[in-house]
C-alpha cells in the first residue's frame, strides 16, 4: 500500500489509489456514453463501442498521473488514451458535452461512496462492540468524571451507551450522506449547453447508470456538496477520537480500569518491559488529528472562483482522499482498541472509594433504562442501514 | 456593541452578549423549575416561586462573568444570586438535580436558536436578491470562467441561479438545524439520577417549556450535537464567501461587470479618489475567514474527556458565539454587497469578445430552464421556512 | 471590558479596544507628520500643527468604527475628523503620501508591541513560578509517564524544568519578535512614490519616532511579517497549554499529585460539593484552543491579492486581536494555575509503587544537573529581556 | 512514487518514504553506538560491531511499518531485526539508554534536514527567476492593484521585487531552521538516567556524529522544537502561494498581463481548445492549501501529555511528511509557473489606461531603487546559504 498502514486501512488505501481513481473516471465516461446513447444524442452503436472500450481499458494510472502534472488535470491524458482505444469513428463522441470537472467530481463521488461504505462497516463493528460492553456492564459501577475529577457514580454500561449513542448518530449520518451522493454533469461552464433539449434525459440516465442522485442543478461551483460529506466524516472522526481518548484515560496506570487486549507484541516498549501501552487508542487519536487537518483543507475554504476554482477545487483531489484514509485509520484503530478490551470492574469499584459517602450508592435502574434506550436506537439504525 | 461592527451585526452581538447569556441561563432554571413542578418532583408552589423569581431577576451579567473566572463556570455565581432571590424556603429546590453543564448548554442552544433565526432571515434576503438578479439577467450573456480563464458563454442569470441554489441549500440546512435543537438535561454525570422514575417526565416537560427537542439520551459528552450545527453554519459561511469572492472578481477594474451600489462614502479610498472598492464583498470575505477560524475550534476538536471536558467544552462558550457573530457579519455584508448591485451588461458582452467565434453564440433556452429550476426551488424552500 | 474575562485579561482587552486602536492610528499620523517635517517634505510648522492636533485628538472610536463599515476602512472617517481638527491650512498635508494600510498596519504593530510586552511580563511570572517549583522539588521523585502509562521515575523538579525550558524558549522568541517589529510605510501601492528622493529619510525618521525597525522594502503584501509574530504567539500558546494540560492530568482524582490553590470559591461545583476542579488549568486549555483557532485565520491563509488583499488582510484586523486576547487568557490562567499550586510529594511517591522494582531507584544527581541547566538558561534569558 | 506527483516532488517523496525513514532510524542507532563507544559507555569493539551492522542493514521497510501497527512504534520491530543482525554478544548494547522517541525524533530531524535542503534549493531557483524578472522589468509600468481595483501605477519589476523580498525572507528562515536542528536524546522519560556522568559526553558525541545541535535539555515533550520548523515551512508555503495567486490573477483573460510558458500539452482543456490555463500556478495554490492543512495538525495542537504524548506526537509522524511533501509541491509548481513566464508589457500598459490622468505618470527612479534593494538582499542572503 502507498500510505503508512498505521494511520489508514488497506481497503481505504485502495479506494483512493491512482489505479482506482483512473478506473472510476473511465467508469464515468462509460456511463456518460450509455446515457448519451439511450437519450439518442449519439448512436447506440457508438455508445456501445465507447462503453465496451471503457470496460476493457487497462490504463497505466501512474503514467496518467504524471502527465496530469503538465496538463493540470488527469482527464486530458486519460481521454487521449480512451480516444485512441475506441478508434477513429467514435473518438469525437467520447466525453461529448462533458468537462473534466464532471469526470473528476463524479469519479470522486463514486470513490466516496465506496469509502463511506467502508467507514460504515467498521463503524458498525465499533457499535456492536460498544453495545456488548454496554450490555455486559450495565450494572458495573464506576466514577463519572467531569473536568477529570471524580464527580458522581455512573456505570460503565452507561458510559459505553453514551459512546454508542454518538456512534449511532454517525452511522445514521454517514448512511444518509451515502444515499444523497449526486452525479456531477454540467458541461464546460455548468450550462449543459451541448445537449439542448436532451440535457435532462442525459443527466437522469447517467445518474441512473451510476446509482447516483440527479441534482436540481449542476454543482461544479457549489462545493457545499462535497464539503457536507467531509463535515459528516469530521463528526465521525471526532466521535471515535473521543472514545479512544477516554480509553487512554481509563487505561492510565493510576486509573487502571481498562486495558487493551494483550495480543503478542502489542503495545510493548523499546525500553520498558513492564509497560502495556494502549497503542490502538493512541493510534486512533493520532489518525483522528490527521483526518481533521485534511478536513480543514476542504471545509474551511470558500474561494471557489467563478465556474471552476483555481486551487481550492484541485486541493480537494488530495484532501478528500486524505480525509477518508485517515478517518479509516481512526475508526479501525478504535475498533481494534475496543475489540477484546479488558475491563477491570474491581478497579472501577475501588476507584469509587475516592468519592465521599453518598457517592458509593447508585441506583442502576435509571442508568439501565438509558442503556436500553441507546441499545434500542443502535439496533434500529443498524437494521435500516443493512436493509 | 462589544464587537467590531465591521464583522458582525448588532442583533447577533446582542444574542451573544453577557446580558443575554445570563438571561437565557435564568430562563433555563425557570423552565427546569416549572418542569419539576409539573412532574411533581417539587411542590407546585415552589416551582412557581422559583419561576417567578427567575422571570423577575435583574442580574449584573458583568459581575457574574467576572466571578465565573474564579468559579470556573458562570452557573455558580448565578445560582448564588438566584437562591438569594427566591428566599430560604425554596432555595434548595433551585437547580435541583441539574448540573452547570445542563444550564450552560441549554442556554447556548436557546441562543443558537435565536442566532440561526437571524442568519436565516438575512440569508433569505440574500436569496431574494439573487432570485431577482437571476430573473432580470436570465438572458444576459457573459463569459463563464474556469481557472479564472474565459471558457464558454453563460448568462449572468444562470450564474446568479447557481449562487441561489447554494443559498437555498443553506436555508434548508439551517432551518433543519434550528428544528432539531435539543434540551440538555443529564444531571451531574449524565445519569439523571436525582429524578428517579420522574426523569423522563421532567426532561419531556422541560423540553416542552423551551420548545426544544427531548433527545434520546443526555448529550453532555456527545459534542457532535453542537458541532453539527457549527458545521452547518460553516457551510453557510462558505456559500456566502464564495458569492462575495465572485463579486470581487467581477468588480475588478479590468473586468468591470458589476459594481457595488454607490452609497455616499462607500468604498472610498484614503489616497485614491478614483477608486470604488467593493467593500461589502471584501468585508464578507474577511468575516467568512474569521468565522471559519472559530469553526475550527469547535469542529476539529475531539478531546471531550469522560463525562465533561476540561478545556474543549469551555472553549465552545466563546467559540460558538464567535462563529455566529462572524457568520452574521459575512451574511450581512454579502446582503449589502448584492443590494443595489450595479450590473454592467454591456461590459459583460464586450468581455465575451475574448472568446473565439463560437463563444459568442449561446442558446439561452437551456440556461433559462436551469434558472427557473433554481427559482422554483428557492420559492419552495422559502415557503416551508416561513410557514 | 468587552470580552469574556474568562478567556483574556483586562490589560490585553484594552490594548485591542476600539479606543486604543484609534489612538494608535492617530499616533501613526502624528509620527508621519513629524517625519515629513524633519525630512523637509512639509514645512516644520505644518508638521507641528498636525502632530499637536493628533496628540490632542479625542475621537469617538465607536463612531469611527461604525462609519468604517461603509467606508471599508477606519482610516477614512478618522482622517475626516483629523483634517477637520487641524484646520484648512494644513489639512491637505495630513496623511501625505501614505495609504490607509500604512496607518492600519503600523498601528497594529504598535498594539502588537504592547501586547507582546504583556505576554512577556506574564510569561516571565510563569517562568519564575516554574523555576521555584523546579528548585524546591529537584529531589522529589515521581513517575515519568509516556502514553499516559507510568514509564520510569523522574523528579517533579525535572518535570518543571522541562516546562521551564519550553517557557524560556518562548520568552526569547517573543522578545525577539518584539524587537523586530517594523514600520509600515509604502504609499498607495508600495512605491513610496510621493516622497521622491526623500522617501528613505521619511521612512527612517518615522521609524525612529515610533521606535520601530525600518524594513528593507514596504511590506504591504508581504504578510509573513505579521504572520511570523502570530506563529511565535502560537508556539507560546502551545507551550502554556501543554503545561496546563499536565496540571489537569496530575490533578486527576486518581493521581492527586497536584491541586490548584484553594482560594475561596475557586473550582467549586454547582452540584458536587466535594469537587475541587483545576479551573485555571481548564481555562488555560480553553483559551489556548480559542487562540489557536484565530491563529489559523492569519497563518493558514495566503491569498493576499496583488498590492493589497480583498479579505485576507481585513480579517487580520480582528484575528490578530483575537489571537492576542485569547493568548493572554491562556498565559494568565496558566500563571494562576501555577501560583500556589499544591504539590503532594507523598502521593507522588505512593504512585511510584505502580512501577516494578527497579522503578523505585532513581539517582537524582543527573536529573538535578538538568534542572540546574534549565534554571540557568531561564535566568540568563530573563536578564536579557529585562535589560 | 507513493504520492500524487501533482502535489509534491519525487525527491521529497523519497525523503519521506518508508525506506528512507527506516534508513534514518538505523543511522541514528549507529550514531548512538559510536557515541557510546567514544564516551566509553560500551566497549569500542561493540560500538564498531553495532555501527557496522547498522551501516550494512538492509531492512524491509514495509514489513517494519506493518509490524509497527501492532507495536505502536516502528522502533520495536526495527530493534528486533537489528539485535538479530548484530548477534548475541552485543545485542543488549544496541539502543542502550535510549527510547523509541529518541530514534524516531532524531530520524525525523535528519529527514527534515534533507527536506529543508530540497525546499531551499527550489526556493533559490524561484528567487533567481524573480530576480531576473525584477531586473528585466524594472521600467515596465503596470497598474498597482488594491482590493483588486487599479490604484496607482507601479512597475512589474517592483512587483517581482516585493515577491522576491518575501522569498528571500523564507530562504533566510529555512536556512536558519536547518542549522538549528537538534539531536533528540533523553532516554525513557527525559532524564538520560542510564548514562550517569557520561550523559553529556554521549549526547555531545552523538550530535557531532550526526551534525546536529546538542540542545540544553532533551526535548521529548517540548514540541515547539519541531513545531517551529513547521511554522517556518508554513510561512514559506504562504509566500509561494501568494505569488502563484498573483500569477493566476494576472493571467486572467481580461487582464492578460502574464501567461505561463506554452509547453506542449500544458494547461490544455478537455473541452475548450482555446484555453491556456495557468496550471502550475493553480497547482501551487492547491498544494499550498494541502500543506497548510497538515501544518494545522502540528502547529495548532498542544496536548502533548506528560513525558510523551498519546496521539499528538504520533500524528507528527505523518503530518510532518505531509507538510513537507505538499510544501515541495507548492514550491516546485511555483518555480515551474515562473520559469518561462511570458510577460505582456504592452497589455500592462494598455490596462493602465483605466486609471485617471495622473495614473499614467510614474517616476521609475524610486521604484528602481527599491528593486535594487531587493536584488541586493537576495544576492547577499543567497551567498550566505551557499557558503
Amino acid at each position: 500500500m502507498t500510505s503508512d498502514p498505521m494511520f489508514t486501512t488497506q481497503e481505504m488505501d485502495e479506494v483512493f489509489s491512482a489505479t482506482t481513481r483512473v478506473r472510476r473516471m473511465v467508469d464515468v465516461e462509460a456511463a456518460l456514453a450509455r446515457a448519451l446513447g439511450s437519450a439518442g444524442v449519439i448512436p447506440p452503436a457508438a455508445a456501445d463501442a465507447i462503453a465496451t472500450a471503457c470496460d476493457a481499458a487497462q490504463m497505466d494510472a501512474d503514467a496518467i498521473m504524471t502527465e496530469a502534472v503538465v496538463a493540470g488535470t488527469p482527464v486530458v491524458p486519460l481521454l487521449a488514451r480512451l480516444r485512441e482505444a475506441v478508434g477513429p469513428d467514435v473518438r469525437d463522441l467520447v466525453h461529448l458535452g462533458a468537462t473534466s470537472q464532471d469526470v473528476i467530481d463524479t469519479a470522486a463521488v463514486l470513490q466516496m461512496r465506496e469509502a463511506l461504505g467502508l467507514l460504515l462497516a467498521d463503524l458498525s463493528v465499533v457499535g456492536r462492540l460498544l453495545a456488548a460492553i454496554a450490555q455486559e456492564h450495565r450494572n458495573t459501577p464506576m466514577a463519572g468524571r467531569t473536568l477529570l475529577q471524580q464527580a458522581l457514580p455512573t456505570t460503565f454500561g452507561l458510559k459505553a451507551a453514551h459512546w454508542l449513542a454518538a456512534v449511532t448518530d454517525q452511522v445514521e449520518r454517514l448512511a444518509a450522506a451515502r444515499e444523497a451522493l449526486p452525479l456531477s454533469l454540467g458541461g464546460a461552464v455548468g450550462t449543459l449547453a451541448d445537449y439542448g433539449e436532451d440535457a435532462d434525459r442525459v443527466a437522469s440516465d447517467m445518474a441512473g447508470e451510476l446509482g447516483l442522485v440527479n441534482d436540481v442543478l449542476p454543482w461544479h461551483s457549489r462545493r457545499d456538496v462535497p464539503a457536507a460529506v467531509v463535515a459528516d466524516v469530521a463528526l465521525t472522526v471526532r466521535t471515535v477520537g473521543k472514545i479512544a481518548g477516554d480509553v487512554v484515560l481509563l487505561a492510565q496506570t493510576e486509573v487502571g480500569e481498562v486495558a487493551e487486549s494483550p495480543a503478542p507484541g502489542k503495545g510493548v516498549s523499546s525500553a520498558m518491559a513492564h509497560k502495556r501501552n494502549p497503542v490502538d487508542a493512541v493510534t486512533a487519536r493520532a489518525a483522528a488529528r490527521l483526518a481533521l487537518g485534511s478536513v480543514s483543507v476542504v471545509l474551511l475554504a470558500f474561494d471557489h472562483e467563478h465556474e471552476r476554482a483555481a486551487g481550492a477545487w484541485q486541493a480537494e483531489w488530495a484532501a478528500i482522499p486524505d480525509v477518508f484514509r485517515y478517518a479509516a485509520g481512526a475508526v479501525a484503530a478504535t475498533r481494534r482498541s475496543l475489540d477484546g478490551l479488558e475491563v477491570n470492574a474491581a478497579r472501577m469499584r475501588e476507584n469509587l472509594a475516592h468519592l465521599p459517602g453518598s457517592g458509593g450508592v447508585l441506583s442502576t435502574a435509571r442508568s439501565g433504562a438509558l442503556v436500553d434506550r441507546a441499545l434500542a436506537r443502535f439496533a434500529s439504525v443498524s437494521t435500516t442501514i443493512d436493509a
